[in-house]
């Protein structure tokens, strides 16, 4: 009988073959199932795990500790996540922002009704930026914190893009305006609108025929997405956004400039710079399916987030190894 | 009756000072006490707290729920909090990397033995640093966490450099090689010694008569301290040291490089830039103040590390608004 922390997946796109990938590196863990909504034997998979059918999933209920969410937030976790929570402890990256109280709510009463534990929004934003705001408004009160992400892939407005009549295909780039974070940087405290803090760089294959300034005006004046922001928009071939723009990078910037004393300033800067975005965002959650086994263990039920978790429960050396190695 | 936080401060140096200084910031926490080893009656201090003689502490035991001990790590610390801990809950800076399991077992047996909770090696490195190391390793465990300091006053070379014969007073600069952190935010994992990560600045006052160049050179070749580093050494009048060098900025880099999938590279770096090293210091103990009293409420007893702190026992916040607002 083996001692290993048993995690399923829940979901297999770019974030679940991330997890799959990943979790051979945590030799404290087994990859036990990945659950899905299709047909399993339709699924390819980078590994020899069982592919289950979702609708299987409570016949697993002995088999597994904890299962990794790896839908989208916009409408598979929100629908997902409180089902599943009745029967597993999980781990999931909700990460629209202003929904997260609800969402809590909803996910803690299903988890609390079968002893589990639910660590929601996990990932880096919500999840490592949001740990990282919380120590430097806490160490220094009197302060501002900034928050600017890219350079990087926005999975949201290049779709956005996409529905524009005439785009085949494109790429947007959320791009951090360096000179915003050298302002801040200096301990200015500058005001600073999204729209002052980012670029939007995009790149669009047309249908043939179609009519490209149009397009441009259309994606521009977008609200919400693009109208707030600096914009470029450049037509590119099949061939050249397959070649030249088919990763999936992305990074950002925690930055808070505080005050204490005397007008001393104090600078706090976090900052990821990724490869790949969902690779990154399925090592944290493997951390964090880690860390709630052991919330669970502890009898800490219902749901969770990044701020009530231990950095030591992230891995897994012991307190003592920890201390000798890390601290 | 008051339902804050009862924090005294024991030790009134630099961090004392930083301590009583900052903690009027925080509504949840009251200044009770300021216990020195000196003559009360001597000590001018910047606020109406009571300033009471270490002999006493014995007789605060009701009033008080946490100390924030501001000693020195050489002797202050390991003398004091071992015994310290047997009446209060504690927070303490140390920083003597290489002591801390010996030090954290002492520490630990003194707060288990009085139900108290001691939170050891709190402030930045170790503190906030080593929070960063133990998230860096645990996401991307195939990398490696490089540690740069500066531009900061190095008390410990400071002092080294007064005991040299004819100095008479001399502060120093450690720097970390901008082009060595470079090279490993560019993801390629070089082999570093300290002396290849920092360079080394001494601005030294001389005796009237002095041999300056037997001092540099002594400086130079001193064991430990300069001997591996690319240490330069500047001559100036004991006005421009008082004008120019009197502030005590610190800070430094916590910079991992890892790799995840087929060779896809991702960088984490944590970065403090800080005007004044103890200010900062007494912030983050501070909050670890009010996290040790948490986990003392919880009975959370002995040694505690900020490894075991979640972020939000750093925040005087509840988890509802902090989800609302931070995550």
């Amino acid at each position: 009988m083996s001692n290993k922390i048993r995690v399923a997946i829940c979901g297999y796109g770019n974030l679940g073959r991330g997890v799959e990938k990943e979790i051979v590196k945590s030799e404290d863990m087994d990859l036990t199932a990945i659950f899905t909504r299709r047909d399993p034997s339709s699924l390819v998979i980078n590994s020899d795990t069982p592919v289950v059918s979702m609708n299987e999933m409570e016949n697993w209920k002995e088999k597994i500790d904890v299962v990794i969410m790896c839908g989208g937030s916009a409408t598979d976790l929100p629908e997902q996540v409180p089902e599943v929570a009745k029967m597993f402890s999980t781990v999931d990256s909700f990460d629209t922002h202003a929904k997260i109280p609800e969402y809590f709510e909803k996910v803690d009463n299903a988890a609390k009704s079968a002893n589990n534990t639910s660590l929601i929004s996990g990932g880096w934003d919500p999840g490592m930026f949001s740990i990282m705001r919380v120590y430097a408004n806490s160490i220094l009160a009197e302060g501002n914190t900034y928050t600017f992400w890219g350079k990087g892939v926005s999975q949201g407005h290049s779709d956005a893009i996409r529905r524009v009549p005439g785009v085949k295909d494109a790429k947007q780039y959320t791009i951090p305006i360096e000179d915003a974070m050298n302002r801040v940087r200096s301990g200015e405290n500058p005001v600073l609108t999204t729209g002052e803090k980012h670029l939007r760089e995009c790149f669009v294959v047309a249908e043939d025929g179609a009519d490209k300034a149009e397009i441009e005006r259309q994606i521009k004046t977008m609200p919400n997405y693009f109208d707030e922001y600096e914009t470029t928009v450049h037509f590119i071939s099949e061939e050249e956004l397959k070649a030249n723009h088919s990763k999936m990078p992305h990074g950002g910037f925690v930055i808070h400039s505080g005050e204490t004393g005397d007008g001393n300033k104090q600078i706090i800067e976090y900052s990821l710079k990724l490869d790949s975005n969902p690779e990154f965002t399925a090592s944290v959650l493997i951390c964090l399916a880690r860390a709630t086994y052991r919330l669970n263990q502890e009898g800490k039920f219902g749901a969770k987030t990044v701020l009530d978790v231990p950095p030591a429960y992230f891995s897994k050396k012991s307190g003592e190894e920890l201390r000798k190695e890390l601290l």
